[in-house]
């Protein structure tokens, strides 16, 4: 369990009538957020959502925030807020449940029913309480008010928590589109009379505070949308992120106008539109949406396919398409539209795809030729909105890389927060709230927990610098059967590598010296096997070194018998 | 050896007369640059660069042009010329020259300077020839003729080549800065000229043909870095690219308006720089130079720290000095300026940088928040300037991936060169000029070459499949040792596993089965250790995907005693 911040004890008791708010993720990554508010010794969890590894982290599937610091107090939490319904916000639920499966989730209907929808196939039936905004529940020591806000998912919302200590807004994930397509903007008079009331603690979103001015309009991109789609002669497949309700309301409106059908493609795609048309939050014009399988009796004008794979995965169908290994072919005359930002890390393979599109002949509009994407999150000239209007006494930038959180404390304090009342905390920092003063009084252990296969939380730094020396410079391993009564080799030495370019006859050289030197040291009184795997190690480990300029992962065995 | 066009069969011999062009490389990549052209049995090589591996390349080195299909004509080779001096331009030469020493290698005086360097390091000394913009050689077969042009590293060259069959103009990597730092600007005088005595085939950089206008200027740069050491209280330092030598002059303007010395820091900028102020390249001004032991004297306020590691290169300077492992430590009120571009697929990299230097109090000034670099490749709008003032016959777009290739053609068929003069070829792919007419014959053999370790091709996909599944699976080895007479277990069997998330203890559940499995196998017969092996093999492969759900790379070992 790493301790990110050695130079911060642990904290103190929290002092009576004090809040407590501890960032389990989130602070310091874009992702995994989570926020444990503690009050009157009960626990208010706002999101428990998932971190996508990056490449120095092989073989790992999920990263999840540390539950470590409530996993002595789950009885004491009230509930878990959920802002919204993005991954980064809800995927890492099931795996707190699994800790304590009757933890009430409270979020809005959309929200609540792709968690529920995720929790089906963890087999977790769980206690809900839906939310709207305007609404005002009392969370025992905790009472929520939720607001509504806009970010690149419907039904987002803001929360403001009231407890004796005073009260904190948490803005989850948001931005201020003044126009937005189902027009529920992000309630500004709600923070003007918070901000009136006074707001203690403002906890607030800085995934953009490095970008400056303001986000343009998502219904900006129709037009952009409706321009491609009446210069394509031929098939149209869309590509953006399977829970974009309305980036894929904007594409079936496009679709309709034009006079093509849509087919969803991907797992999440229909998953997630299934759900959002039933609860309303997408309306299909009649008879536009078919099934994939309607596809090809249609000619190649009147298609849509509305895909996952924007971020280049290798197994969503876009990658699959443009590698010509997907039952959708793509061909010269076609139209690709990346309609979804690129997220940093992922340019490689999404380049990969779009040069795959590109060399079968298909033209690929993305955000990087075209209108076709717009940020989810507050940019900085809509943050300093939040600041003026708000005027907070304290506050506490969350979700991003430090980059992000510093550049967002600076908008703070250009706003006129002293920068005193500024606090910059990452993962696993306590900050009190004491008399209306937030301050940072310690750390508590919080690293990463990493999922990969079956395992939760197994895989340890450790564990993954094995597995990039392995793969940077694969492994060698020496076996050898040795007699426990004169130490002659009875078998072996064998020597077995892999992930050199090498042919595996180069390793029988060092067979002879192997031999004598195990029979020697033996000589010499080394007889507990362990010795001897040194001496192979050791042996090995020089000659590969010199021979091959290499530094493999060796392990030697030696058998007496 | 893989075969990247299949459709495209072996091409015919060159009829007489006619000119032949093949790139090894660079074209469906950005990086190890190098065309072979070939004429009357003779041939000519243009650059010879090495492309940098990505991370699903684990452990790779360096990636080099495919020779072999110069392999065994190396003696028909009249000359490599060189069009300036970047890694991706002159990288790969001391391969080629290992095959052949005395090919020289003809260049500006820079651009064979930057070479020779290297090849020193490779103890290759080679034969030379150095050329000036304006000078014709007659290299054999092909009379060539040297035209400044502008880029980011000086001294750059594109080069015409006239041949029976008709002239070949390459421009090499270049852009059409009107103000250069240097006043060495791309000379569109010699384009006009070449154009009217008539250019049979255009080989153009294509790495910025998707960005629309033009290349903002070097000397822009210049103000920008004056008002950031304006208001630097503390020390600057600076990473950019170690050939980049009008970049460091700017720098080392900057640092002697504002009463600040500057240390190189990094092997290859201190070399570099070397050579680049000895031959008149780089200006520094009077006692602006210091070494990087005499910094700890000087006031923070006078301090320039020009390094390497832009990229966020974990073993160079500035990723140490992040890290806070490096000799030179930054803190709070420092300034750190990325005077370079951001490399796609370098951004988390480059990222955790930023990061960490935010982290230490350092104030980050880098090409996301402001105008401190520019980039070195012509835009589409210059691009459009070059083809008007050329009209050549036929166009073959080079330098980029298929969407920068693609993107440079549309640009040359807006300016009235006929589509069907306008031919794409990647990598391998065989371009004939007969009759002044260019297109595609036929493809030859062209893989990637791998680097690694002492291993130059001995990387294939094989291998480096083989390290994917390493470094994301981990791998088991299991040793048993069976008695030829009647297949009982001596020894064993034991099982040793890395990168794994489990304890190793796990793994013991399996012995008991495995043991049984190889006795049962014995007594129906199979005595080979091979077949023991397959045993082995398929009992752990089962248990552990079903229990531990992963698939890992499984090295089974019988041995008969």
């Amino acid at each position: 369990m790493s301790h990110p911040h050695p130079e911060l004890g642990l904290p103190p008791t929290l002092p009576d009538g004090a809040l407590r708010v501890v960032a389990l993720g989130g602070l310091g990554e874009v992702g995994r957020n989570m926020a444990v508010l503690e009050y009157a010794g009960r626990l208010l969890v706002i999101d428990c959502g998932v971190l996508f590894p990056e490449d120095h982290q092989p073989g790992v599937d999920l990263i999840l925030p540390d539950f470590d610091y409530i996993r002595d107090r789950l009885d004491d939490i009230e509930a878990i807020v959920l802002t919204h319904g993005h991954e980064d916000h809800i995927g890492a639920v099931p795996y707190l449940l699994r800790l304590r499966r009757d933890i009430p989730l409270v979020g809005s209907q959309l929200t609540l029913a792709f968690v529920e929808a995720k929790l089906k196939e963890h087999r977790i039936q769980p206690v809900t309480l839906a939310v709207r905004e305007g609404q005002t529940e009392q969370l025992g020591a905790f009472e929520c008010e939720f607001v509504a806000v806009n970010h690149s998912i419907p039904d987002a919302l803001a929360v403001a928590v009231r407890t004796g200590a005073g009260t904190v807004l948490h803005t989850g994930d948001f931005k201020m589109d003044q126009l937005p397509l189902d027009g529920r903007i992000t309630d500004l008079r709600a923070f003007a009379r918070l901000g009136e009331q006074g707001v203690d603690l403002f906890m607030v979103d800085s995934t953009n505070a490095e970008v400056p001015g303001f986000v343009a309009q998502e219904r900006g991109i129709g037009p952009v949308l409706d321009s491609v789609f009446a210069d394509s002669a031929k098939r149209i497949i869309v590509a953006s992120f399977a829970s974009h309700v309305h980036r894929v309301q904007q594409v079936l409106d496009a679709a309709a106008a034009h006079g093509r059908r849509v087919a969803l493609v991907g797992r999440s795609m229909v998953r997630n539109m299934a759900i959002a048309s039933d609860l309303g939050y997408l309306n299909v014009p009649e008879g536009v949406l078919i099934d994939l399988k309607g596809v090809d009796q249609l000619p190649d004008d009147e298609v849509v396919l509305m895909c996952t794979g924007s971020q280049g995965e290798p197994m969503a169908a876009l990658s699959r398409i443009a590698n010509n290994d997907h039952k959708v072919s793509v061909g010269p005359g076609d139209t690709v539209i990346l309609a979804s930002s690129l997220i940093p890390g992922n340019e490689n393979a999404v380049f990969r795809v779009i040069n795959g599109l590109t060399r079968l002949g298909a033209r690929v509009v993305h955000s990087g030729n075209a209108k076709v994407h717009v940020s989810g999150h507050a940019s900085a000239g809509e943050l300093l909105y939040c600041y003026n209007i708000l005027k907070p006494r304290n506050v506490m930038p969350v979700h991003g890389e430090v980059r992000h959180l510093v550049a967002n404390a600076a908008l703070a304090v250009q706003t006129g927060v002293p920068a005193d009342r500024v606090v910059l905390a990452e993962d696993g920092v306590v900050v009190d709230l004491v008399d209306g003063r937030a301050s940072v009084v310690g750390a508590v252990p919080c690293g990463y927990v990493y999922v990969d296969g079956s395992s939760v939380g197994g895989i340890t730094e450790a564990e993954l610098k094995d597995r990039r020396i392995l793969g940077d410079e694969g492994f060698i391993s020496i076996f050898a059967v040795v007699s426990s009564a004169d130490g002659k080799v009875l078998a072996g030495p064998q020597i077995h590598a892999r992930g050199f370019a090498e042919q595996d006859e180069i390793f029988e050289d060092i067979l002879p010296e192997l031999t004598r030197a195990l029979e020697e040291s033996a000589a010499q009184g080394a007889t507990d096997t362990h010795q001897l795997q040194q001496v192979m190690r050791r042996v090995v480990g020089r000659w590969v070194s010199n021979r091959l300029r290499r530094r493999p992962m060796i392990i030697p065995v030696v058998v007496e018998a």
